[in-house]
């Protein structure tokens, strides 16, 4: 077994450290780490933000643990060579075309969110999110116009064949939870939409158990603020999924506690080949201060454990230790409390 | 002067009516009034949700007074007959290019929105959505590729003088408000997103006196929840104002009370020709019910007063009716009152 261990830009270092403190616990055998740089720290040594050496490892890999990209100096490089292209060349190299958002509240920390808090107590969702087509990948650019005007472009498009592998993740996870997938689109508008939904009803015929809804995302946002109890498991196209998916997570109101999942087809000896990352940014503000909460990333290593290697009892062991250092108190400045990167690497790795 | 009275589906000709009740009290000289169908009414008299004698009333007229579309005995028929193309006909054929959305807390009523009040109390922000281009207008289609798979497609664009229009009309409404303005995009990924940023900071040279920032959307929906109070006025393209005005919408809690614009370039002797609607829809389960809050439309009058035929004092009285019949206690039961809606509407000209 394989980890790629990308720790990235600002607090990347420092939360993967805590990351890997508590995997060291775990002593799992035949475990092997390999780690790569990335974003604008890769750009910086080797002038592109995913070298060719960081992709062959990944590729190489049967998991990817991914810190976070995004450097301030890096605003003014040409687009191709911002620290986010990385993500989205490991995600197209990679097919990575399924993103797992779960979005759930933590009990206790319901304070920390916008919302009342007996509308943020009820959020328990996991946003599907197709994370390798729409209007990312297609054709685009700026052009001049034969009237001499520049526009801007993109070719939003879905194949049905995408539409349905990414509807069936959706269907299983909903098939392991409360059995209730709710579809956004935008079909009283988009073609891109309207094909989207038709795969997604012909989908749905294979799964009898679980009730499916449709929902506008124009909707979708407002029920996300009015009620967000009553998702269950949401899927979405790559660009709708980006928006719903962060919206979601500023409802749970502790972004610093969000972990994800983006997997793709391979499927490897020991479960399915993705790359784990917390939702948080690279916060380059507090980067190298020792105040960064390294929760959504040992969060991130759980599910790592979980859906590539197989290993779901270690997973189940790592969440639980980060809810019981929780509720011991444990937090870090985002939550309200004072403890630093290190000292909660210590608290969950010392709970397992 | 003239107005072009739509009053649509559901519960549109109930709150139609209380805004024309309205009108009659401030008893404007020389204002004529004409009236026709649109939405799924039209389509079951006409055969077109937007037939071409609506089409020419609204030509004809200064200002389109528009209630609601949307039925769902509509909802099988083919995507060009169903009542919400009448809304993107219009804004088409009318050139409704600026799309206006104030969101503001209405004192005494925080306890209907989902997010604690002490965030909703701080809600004051104007969205303007570009209504013409975009994802909207663009080509599309379903296809089925040369290999036999289906693909839905949709071509998103923007040239420089539709955003450079839709530009100046947030910068002259910021100079009328907390001169500051957010330009929403998704320029880290989407082309149509970097030329749209381009112009933005290229019309900015003009107005010195707003502070410009620009925002990713996926970073907007999240501020958006977080902290709504930080933004003034905020402008984005059609797609994305779609969904942030919805969900900034929601976050007010009452959307019974919101109103909006649609502006075009057209200036007619008054003020700029426009179409004003009501936020919310045209609620079928309660339709003919007497339940509907009428105040939105209302308020829509109001909005359409000002822009549209230049008589800014009009339209503050009938603010200010709506605000005072609020204070008196006047709710509907969208508010958590229990005032039906021709007593809202008798209220508030009762107020006037
Ligand atoms: C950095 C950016 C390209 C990326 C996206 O839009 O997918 C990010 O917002 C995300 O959601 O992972
Ligand atoms: C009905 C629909 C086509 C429309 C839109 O997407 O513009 C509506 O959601 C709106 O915001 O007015």
């Amino acid at each position: 077994m394989k980890i790629a261990c990308l720790a990235g830009d600002g607090i990347g270092p420092e939360i993967m450290a805590e990351a890997l403190k508590v995997l060291d616990v775990l002593a799992i055998e035949g475990l092997e780490l390999g780690h790569a740089d990335v974003g604008g720290t890769a750009y910086h040594k080797h002038g592109h933000p995913l070298p060719p050496e960081t992709l062959a490892l990944c590729q190489a890999s049967d998991a990817v643990l991914f810190g976070a990209v995004g450097d301030p100096t890096c605003d003014a490089l040409e687009r191709h060579l911002r620290p986010e292209q990385a993500i989205l060349g490991l995600r197209q190299a990679l097919t990575l075309f399924a993103n797992l958002r779960p979005a759930t509240m933590f009990a206790g920390l319901e304070d920390l969110s916008a919302l009342r808090p007996e509308v943020a107590r009820q959020i328990d969702l996991l946003i599907v999110r197709e994370l390798n087509g729409d209007v990312y990948f297609g054709e685009k650019a700026i052009r001049t116009l034969p009237d001499g005007r520049r526009q801007g472009y993109d070719f939003m498009s879905y194949a049905e064949d995408e539409v349905r592998r990414i509807a069936h993740v959706a269907f299983r996870a909903a098939q392991g939870r409360k059995k209730t997938l709710c579809s956004v689109d935008k079909a009283n508008v988009l073609e891109t939409s309207q094909l989207w939904r038709d795969v997604v009803i012909e989908v749905s015929a294979e799964y009898p158990d679980v009730a499916l809804s449709h929902m506008y995302v124009d909707n979708a946002a407002m029920q996300l603020v009015r009620n967000p109890g009553q998702f269950d498991v949401v899927v979405t196209g790559n660009l709708f999924g980006d928006i719903l998916s962060d919206q979601a997570s500023m409802c749970v109101g502790s972004i610093g506690l969000l972990a994800s999942a983006s997997l793709g087809e391979k499927q490897t000896q020991y479960g399915t080949l993705g790359l784990y990352e917390p939702i948080h940014g690279s916060a380059p503000d507090i980067a190298g201060q020792g105040k960064a909460n390294p929760m959504a990333m040992i969060l991130s290593l759980a599910m790592l454990l979980r859906h590539s290697l197989g290993l779901e009892a270690q997973a189940a062991r790592v969440e639980a230790a980060v809810a019981q250092a929780l509720a011991d108190g444990i937090k870090g400045a985002d939550l309200g409390g004072s403890h630093g990167t290190a000292a909660i690497g210590d608290a969950v790795a010392s709970r397992l």
